[in-house]
């Protein structure tokens, strides 16, 4: 019951028809790419997810992770040689930078890669999923002696890479670490401190793990201003072992296979990455890669949710169509049920275009001839990575639990694979800033600093693209219009009621970044109905045209309901005194 | 962790305040209803839920329920003895009919002793819970033999009871199952078939076990209108092993702690209840006691989610309120924070009310003065039940999430409990006939079948609560009258656009009864509101108007964007032939 079908067909109509990215040719990263490569990357990777890496799906969720007494982890039955298979096929060097040995290809690819792995295993993809922030990270802010001895061998996957940032009190707010970085006479530092939810902290995959660990140094100054970056190996340059080790891993609801680990460094040796005092800043260039990352899990879940669904939808026979003579006809005759599998499509199709558009402004922001060009794709992955995260999390949760649904009690027994899918889906939405945070991101950092401009720019995008759209298309940009106008006002309420009282602009963050999600995945959409509109007679494309249409009546009704949510403001939030919310 | 605070203030609020069950005294089971009584019904039932029940929450769901080869089972750690205390006490019999050794204290009751029951331990009243249907059932159905016979230890709790519908091709379309019944030459029946999903089939809290099946005679006819219902003991009067076993136990999502049994029936001795072939009426008593059950299920985990999140945000100390010079303030100044809390009160003390006021129609339709009364409070209750049912537990699960969310990355950790709660509250969206079904079952039996006069009679009772509001409470009455309008707007469009095509009718019940839901518990704010109003000052009141204000800015405005899904109709559901729907 772990049948994947990697969305081939999908992935190259937004790769090709709608995002046509052979024609971007004049960037490094994009002169070898034509039908033929993006073909043969996504069905050799599509092969390689459904035949080796979804098998050891759920087993990993049966078996866990196991902690010996000396600090060692073994990952479930599987995992090693699945790993060893991804790394010498040289799945995670595919758009890693050629300069450190990795193929250099477009991060659009990478990322179209990305969804198969998350749909055939979440959990082994926190393992390899947290070296693209790493790499990122390490290529930007480290020294050239950093980069010349760990990059190539992160790069290749013989050494694979951790986040090290949260503390039993310091999650969201890590200006609260304790983590204490001391300076050693040979220009290294001693690191001591025990950091939680270190996702691969420790594991049986590789045998070096590179830890990117935030810490302070002596007399920093207070709160987030004060801290520092640290690159701390489990294994010394000299072959001896670093004091960094798993004190324990957690019990979770879900990716059980991936080894969340408590980490203890007790004066570990580190090297200190980029400037003092600015661990902040080079955090987030690894956070905000695995912010897109995290979205694109909830497309992967999402995706995988809905081909089981599909396929019990097709099989399982219950009632019958209104009509109908037959003892009983498929699930699949039922409105009820098409309802739930027409938004997955919705959902899983649209966010598909909007995670590979973002994708590929990233490889703009990096490639694009003029510095213009460059500035203008990073503020706009900048203003979309919250919303991809957030958005695409919260609606790959949703997607898997209504797919859920359709199995009726059977949804609920193990055995099917479902539910392991919902408590999976069920982290994404908690980590790299829990889904309240990237709201507060993108109606404080995003829109509000810039006064709006980058959010203009966007909708200005949208609506020229409904002026350009053809009448036969109108089911569709009017109501995207009117989306694009209640973004508009809900922006300008925001950080109107914001001035008056801060707490407005938290009260209605959330409801705006569903507006935002929508709006975008609205704006996908329409390109790709326009994309379809010529061939409308074959069915591929007849259905994309009937699913843009069911976007268009489900999912865009919510953004004038969700904009009277953001205008309620934050006074009727905060009317209650705290202790009133006690019950007794 | 496992600490959980019985709400009692909140439901003396609502049986009190709003529904003054005092003054029902008229009515045999409310003779002895005063103050006094409700008070020490739900602060003794509250104390037993708290320090007996909900202390088995977690260990049950860490050990579950194993089967051994001989077929019993043994349940977790705790619940043999919390089962005896359970029993001692007489929980079970309290609304049961003194007629066979209950309390015939007020079904109202009863049902706020459930919440309790529902927040401290699911798993435990997945065994408790089903003796209610069962009673109901054999009180109405069974002959007099089988009353005098078997209800007395079904009520006393010396027995359990289960129902055993489901097969693995029939769960509900129950026309399909194939377990069969012979009659034999005693006006007994031989009972053979393997049926799936029955919950405490099996387990070692009671020396016996009645099952309730549905079965086929010989020559039946086909469908639903050839099933009947069968009492079938696991140990028979004679003391000797009755031939129905437990094959073996279903590994699941949640609710852990509950034995779901497959149990192979292989001729076992039954009894015929009721008539032949019309066990769908007989098991549909059942079916509408569990179902309303099952929305204070979905009561039940908002109701802990909420508190462990109000303690976590509390306690839990992470940025900063605007303006603050503190390190790091507790969650609860965040404005996104409060919001889903706000959400969560809105919804269970709502939910609490419309639970509450739907058992007190029970207690009608029993005993009211005249046969009108009774119709009437039976047909809102067959109005409300798949609303209390479906929407309740859709929200009670989204609560559970939402108040997860509050806890960031700790959310995910077993140790928490939290993510307990949102794998147990899954389970009742999905069993006792899956949500879409309650969906189905309002739009078409319980609105469209009478043309919508029940609906009709509903309505106006909001709206004539509307009319006779102070005007301070315009901020409610005014949406709250929108929504009534919209309910009556979508009705009608449902019944329209059903006759054209019957798949409409299927098309837009699930956003129906969102809808209706949505208005329901608006009702109850409204009332509520009320109710509070001459107590403004004093903070529980306030935080009760401050709820409506919420509940008025947060949910109400969802109504009319349902509304229009409702109006989308089937033809965009069933645009895309089943096959297109797989992907490739």
């Amino acid at each position: 019951m772990s049948s994947y079908t990697p969305p081939i067909r999908d992935v190259r109509f937004v790769l090709t028809n709608l995002l046509g990215i052979e024609s971007y040719s004049s960037l490094p990263a994009f002169a070898a790419v034509d039908g033929d490569l993006i073909d043969s990357i996504i069905e050799e990777a599509g092969r390689f997810c459904a035949e080796v890496i979804a098998p050891i799906n759920q087993v990993g969720d049966r078996e866990g992770c196991t902690r010996h007494p000396d600090g060692t982890v073994t990952t479930p039955q599987g995992f090693p040689d699945a790993y060893a298979q991804y790394r010498d096929a040289g799945w995670g060097a595919l758009a890693m930078p050629e300069e450190f040995g990795g193929q250099g290809l477009p991060h659009v690819l990478g990322t179209a890669v990305e969804e198969f792995l998350n749909s055939s295993c979440h959990a082994f993809n926190m393992y390899t999923g947290s070296i693209i922030g790493a790499v990122l990270t390490l290529a930007a802010k480290g020294s050239d002696e950093i980069k010349a001895e760990w990059l190539p061998k992160i790069v290749s996957g013989e050494w694979l890479a951790t986040m090290a940032l949260t503390e039993a009190q310091a999650g969201t707010d890590l200006g609260l670490l304790r983590t204490k970085a001391e300076p050693r006479d040979d220009g290294t530092f001693a690191i001591t401190g025990e950091k939680i939810f270190c996702s691969g902290g420790e594991h049986d995959l590789t045998d070096n793990i590179v830890h990117l660990v935030l810490a302070k140094l002596p007399g920093a100054p207070e709160g987030s201003r004060g801290i520092s970056l640290f690159l701390v190996p489990k294994v010394l340059p000299n072959g001896s072992r670093n004091s960094a080790g798993c004190g324990a891993i957690e019990h979770k609801m879900g990716i059980r296979a991936s080894a969340t680990c408590v980490m203890n460094f007790d004066g570990a040796k580190g090297w200190l990455v980029g400037a003092e005092n600015e661990g902040l800043a080079a955090m987030f260039i690894m956070m905000n890669a695995t912010r897109l990352s995290c979205g694109n899990q909830g497309l992967g879940h999402a995706e995988h949710a809905y081909q089981k669904a599909v396929s019990y939808a097709l099989e399982r026979k219950q009632g019958r169509a209104p009509g109908s003579h037959a003892v009983a006809d498929p699930l699949m005759v039922h409105p009820d049920v098409r309802r739930m599998l027409m938004d997955a499509r919705a959902f899983t199709e649209g966010f598909r275009a909007l995670v590979l558009w973002t994708a590929l402004q990233i490889d703009l922001s990096h490639g694009a001839a003029t510095e213009a060009e460059r500035a203008e794709a990073d503020a706009l992955v900048g203003l979309l990575t919250p919303v991809i995260k957030a958005y695409g999390t919260d609606r790959g949760f949703e997607t898997a639990v209504a797919m859920q649904q359709i199995f009726g009690g059977h949804g609920y027994i193990a055995e099917w694979g479902i539910e392991q899918i919902v408590r999976d889906a069920r982290a994404a939405m908690l980590y790299e800033g829990a889904n309240g945070v990237q709201a507060l991101d993108l109606a404080g950092r995003k829109v509000a600093r810039d006064g709006g401009a980058t959010l203009d720019r966007f909708l200005g995008a949208v609506e020229s693209d409904c002026d350009g759209a053809d009448d036969a298309l109108a089911f569709f940009f009017e109501p995207l219009r009117e989306s694009v106008q209640e973004v508009r006002t809900a922006a300008h309420a925001l950080m109107t009621m914001g001035k008056s009282d801060p707490n407005n602009l938290g009260a209605g963050s959330y409801a705006f970044l569903q507006m935002m999600g929508m709006t975008a995945i609205g704006w996908m959409w329409l390109r790709m109905a326009k994309a379809a509109l010529p061939d409308r007679d074959e069915p591929f494309f007849a259905a994309k045209l009937a699913t843009a249409r069911h976007y268009a009546l489900h999912t865009l009704p919510q953004v004038p309901m969700l904009r009277r949510k953001v205008e309620a403001g934050a006074a009727v939030l905060m009317a209650i005194p705290a202790e009133e919310f006690l019950r007794g």
